[in-house]
């Protein structure tokens, strides 16, 4: 991108998130200087490269500690809109706060709406995002804002199983993730609905239109925390005669025992990108700033 | 106040200090639905009393765990700002973040400009502190801005050793707290000085005017954190013949092994108002809401 540095917000998530991206771009790599003091507080430096960049490409996930990285990036902004950085994009691979999108009970907050407004507030003119729990909270953005698609780049990585293989989503919700992932595979897809036994009252859970029976199933969802979601998916497919289940996530937060869950649950292999680090178990995680890189590109 | 809710940020710290506010201002209290997801991320949800009212007192301390403090602030003030709630106050009985207030090396954020920021253009029109680090911060806050002292209302509280007392700042900047409480108290004030042995190149401390020898001296900060400064300042005075030593500060965080090292170097006392919950040890808490509800009845 032309004059653009890629500045990292010195976290190690965002570390290897820009030096895969700014090598994508080719284009020069600072780290901001930070730390925490014993109270908690943290410290934030620019480096000298950036105060005098016209154009900056900050990269900060807000993974955990989510509140931490939030004001870390808003130290970053704010200083860089002190110094006169006349253009400064956010690149925020993991975006928190982006499930409580509206209001499920009345007078909740909508914490994606505050956060969003808050990055542009403090100098953000536009916002990068990998896969977004719902595309329309980007509007609370007003400014450019993107949630760039990882699945087209973790199909390449992903082994798929020999055999009849579909991709399922675990909710209607989450349905375009699979299609998306589908496409890039060359795989069918479907998503599981929740049936009531009218008899028994029981709920249940099964493919919209597949008999998994004999197949393989690769469960896709952009987020991953404590588990329990993807792991009942995983059970009651492998109960309804599935070969196996693999697990594609964007962000693996994996908090608490999700991993043995996961396992527990007959998950045989669990895909994830590098936006955030995940707090238990083994995902083999795949690099999607690439992917990012092409969407700064096609809007630079 | 006319028409004024005290609405609590439902931490703690904030219930029990809006408890109080809401007491002295006669006005009702509410407080806000508050938890932690499993993945450290706060959920807010205002009480329905808050969404009906023309003018809402949020009471939100920024004590640690502060980035989640200030999270769960910028929440509320969003959600009140989108019920159309007209006139928001920020009540903010410790401001973290405050003595990070200039680039002591180049290029660093200044992180209590961009936290003072945050908090008003997620929609407070006017934000009340207690003993900000320094005054002049205020001027970042494009509104009211008001920093209460709370050294008159803890003088009532303090007992005053019998014999000569003086009322020392640990260094120049901290005088004009000296100040206050001292004339609270009717006592005499210093501060200490830095000085350096012209021949062993030795670093000491003394107070500048007054021989302590034979005084009980009451050292007056307005954050302890480690406790460093104010344990040096303590051991200092007792080797130069000070007969007891009494702390006064404004937010006692005492982080780590804070509270031992004041033990330690021989302090007898240390009263703190009620802004933080102290980390460690056991600090005697004076209430300073009635302080903050004066100055808020005083700008009505």
């Amino acid at each position: 991108l032309p004059g653009c540095l890629v500045l990292s917000g010195g976290d190690p998530v965002s570390e290897e998130f820009s030096a895969s991206l700014a090598q994508a771009l080719r284009a020069p790599k600072a780290s901001v200087h930070r730390k925490v003091f014993p109270d908690g507080e943290s410290y934030v430096r620019l480096p000298e490269d950036a105060t005098g960049s016209s154009r900056v490409c900050v990269v900060k996930s807000l993974a955990p500690p989510q509140d931490k990285s939030l004001v870390e990036l808003l130290l970053i902004l704010d200083a860089l809109k002190e110094k006169g950085v006349s253009r400064v994009e956010a690149i925020v691979p993991y975006l928190a706060y982006s499930r409580q999108d509206r209001e499920f009970l009345a007078n909740e907050a909508v914490s994606v709406r505050a956060v969003l407004r808050a990055i542009r507030h403090a100098g953000a003119e536009s916002l990068y995002t990998v896969e977004i729990h719902k595309e329309e909270s980007l509007s609370f953005f007003e400014g450019r804002a993107v949630s760039v698609s990882p699945y087209e780049a973790m199909a390449e990585a992903i082994e798929v199983p020999d055999g009849d293989t579909v991709v399922i989503a675990p909710d209607r919700g989450a349905l375009g993730r699979a299609v998306r992932l589908a496409r890039a595979l060359g795989l069918p897809y479907d998503y599981l609905v929740k049936h009531r036994d009218r008899v028994t009252g029981e709920v249940f859970f099964e493919p919209k239109s597949l008999n998994v029976r004999g197949y393989n199933v690769i469960i896709v969802d952009d987020i991953i925390s404590t588990g329990g979601t993807v792991a009942k998916a995983s059970s009651i497919l492998l109960s309804q005669g599935a070969r196996s289940v693999t697990v594609v996530v964007a962000h693996a937060l994996l908090v608490g025992d999700a991993w043995r869950k996961l396992v527990s649950a007959g998950v045989r292999r669990v895909y994830a990108a590098n936006t955030v680090a995940p707090a238990s178990g083994n995902p083999k995680i795949i690099d999607v700033a690439p992917a990012v890189a092409s969407a700064l590109g096609a809007t630079a």
